[in-house]
């Protein structure tokens, strides 16, 4: 099997060493895409895509550059030339999953990406093979490594956010740019995605109502300890009357389910079936060697002719309806909070008052906290899971 | 594909249920044979193997008789006659794991077994899986969803074992001889399976050291509750340098690990990897759901012509070895403590007085316990994991 990377940073790099150094799969790196400003590393490389694209003896394209364009046009390019695609890109997957379902088929190629949600944990794969005899009917979890090793810092530290995310950064745990992991961007459209897998439909990720950690205090942390809950950021989606319910948020945990357990880069991810009840899968969920393992396995599959990604499929799409799930928040906020909100006040912090609220939609809370914010005011909130 | 049970008990009748439920997958059960002392159920139902052995229809048998002989005898006749086989049996399969995998190739046949380890959890074959493209140092976990149970019980209500398994097994979760689950068998069948299929290479089970959890007493689960500890039977196997350790114990473990986090009949499994890291599984380890979900996947992995389990290979055979395996103890025993084994005197019990030890091997501990009990003295012990 002759593959082509599209780009060569971390995971690519990891796929390529990983493709030499199992060569017994006879997985051969050929052809490697970079961009322009990207120095010389191998003879492989190569700046015009046409190079891969119109090249017949590649026969697997390995799409690891992220983000949406110019990778989806690429894949899309390789689809249509019939060439297999692996691809680790959540985000390109999450907004278009309904065409490259389609093209994949339409051209009688495969496509798979183990790598796309939680890394080296086989979360998709077996996702997509339960469906096979059992109805999934929630699935979500702690799906982001930086923002569970910011909580878990600032819970074991008590230090504050900014200087939390500063020492990530310097370890390596968070990007220069950390907006997709703190806003739960990145949550979002592995969330997606996975609602796309399990429910064989897609779901539009823009409609997934996303907060994230961005205003998280030490003192709400504090008072989290004092409560005995440990907070972490959570995607959630449940099948309901009308669809699926889908939303991304800060929960509250207490000690003895697996979320708290889940402590620095860990992710931890689960469905629940009717058949099979729940499912756990607890593993490093991101990183050069878990992803690189998944993409190896994904080619591995295509090359015996038999992946678990065959199995996918999306007839349309559909917009996620977080207005009927429903739960009490923690809530820290200097703006006037609305009559009927206010279950208990907990006490004064520097950056407002701290309450647990009745029973609220998630689009409620979501729709004040976002509205305060966006008057200048400060607020967080933290579902009570 | 037309399949044959042997056995109609809670997974046989699963089984065919869900044939039936899921009938688009094609898989049609045409024959099911029962001991002679069995009712009259079915039309399809048979008393003489043979009928399904000479059935040249019957492209597949489905062994969940349990137990080794006449199981064992049955599944060879299978394979020679070249039939596909999926077996629940741990026992048969840890028996005679060399000698099963020898035969499905020989005859150019699958045979398939993820309901043998963890019920409807993706364990074994994701072992399998990984074994592709990374090297597994280390196994195990809770493994046994009656111990757990009981474990869980005593915890949460104080009570003590003699009660609790009464319980247990008026709510169905124990058997009426619970001996191989509460003395640790169950497991040690299951860690030596999962040895093989990692190590590719079998494990004797009757090497692997087991201390069951019959002798724990209410008073030990309270001194562990004042040590904010858990106690949990796992099953546990390292690759050493001479090949491999693998023993069966209670352990004790504090409130952050996953294992603590599991309660009732939960089961959690893990590997660690190289390259992927620490991989955990959760969910449910047994029962009629998980348990015919696992054999229908196997089915329509075969009838689609590709198993993970068509990765198994075994290459000999090997004697697990605990004698390297250090670890401190909680002891509890009215027996006198040979020198060097105490580190600190917890107290005395109505049945003994409690210690924690110092560093000792896991041959040294079990020895201990194993001689005091036959001495008809009282011991129980759990490592400090």
């Amino acid at each position: 099997m002759k593959i082509a990377l599209l780009g060569f940073g971390t995971v690519g790099k990891g796929t390529y060493e990983l493709s030499l150094l199992r060569s017994e799969h006879g997985i051969e790196v050929t052809r490697v895409f970079v961009r322009r400003d990207h120095k010389r590393v191998l003879d492989l490389q190569t700046y015009d895509i046409n190079d891969i694209i119109s090249d017949p003896s590649i026969d697997t394209v390995v799409e690891v550059m992220g983000g949406d364009e110019p990778a989806f046009s690429y894949v899309k390019a390789a689809l249509r030339a019939k060439k297999n695609v692996v691809t680790a890109n959540k985000l390109m997957l999450s907004l278009h999953y309904e065409e490259l379902i389609s093209l994949a088929r339409e051209n009688g190629v495969h496509i798979a990406f183990s790598a796309a949600v939680g890394g080296g944990i086989p979360f998709l794969a077996s996702l997509l093979r339960v469906g096979r005899v059992d109805t999934v009917d929630s699935l979500g979890g702690i799906m982001n490594g930086t923002t569970n090793y910011i909580l878990t810092a600032m819970q074991q530290e008590g230090a504050d956010f900014v200087e939390t995310l500063k020492k990530a950064q310097q370890m390596g745990y968070a990007e220069a740019d950390p907006t997709a992991d703190i806003d739960g961007l990145d949550v979002r459209a592995k969330l997606a995605l996975s609602v796309d897998v399990a429910f064989g439909k897609m779901a539009d990720p823009a409609a997934v109502p996303a907060l994230g950690i961005r205003h998280i205090s030490a003192e709400d942390v504090a008072i989290f300890k004092q409560l005995g809950l440990i907070c972490r950021l959570i995607g959630k989606a449940e099948r309901t009357v009308k669809g699926a319910a889908a939303y991304v948020e800060p929960a509250l945990f207490g000690q003895d389910v697996p979320e708290a357990g889940v402590n620095g880069t860990g992710n931890v991810i689960s469905y629940r079936c009717r058949r099979l009840g729940m499912q756990n899968f607890f593993g490093l969920g991101a990183g050069m060697n878990p992803t690189a393992s998944a993409v190896m396995h994904d080619l591995i599959d295509i090359s015996l002719g038999f992946s678990a990604f065959d199995l996918a499929a999306c007839k349309g799409s559909f917009v996620p309806d977080a207005a009927e799930s429903v739960h009490g928040y923690y809530l820290r906020t200097d703006a006037p909070v609305p009559a009927g909100f206010v279950s208990r006040t907990l006490g004064e912090t520097a950056e407002g008052t701290a309450y647990i609220t009745t029973t609220l939609s998630v689009e409620a809370m979501h729709a004040f906290v976002n509205e305060t914010l966006a008057k200048g005011g400060k607020a967080f909130a933290a579902a009570l899971a």
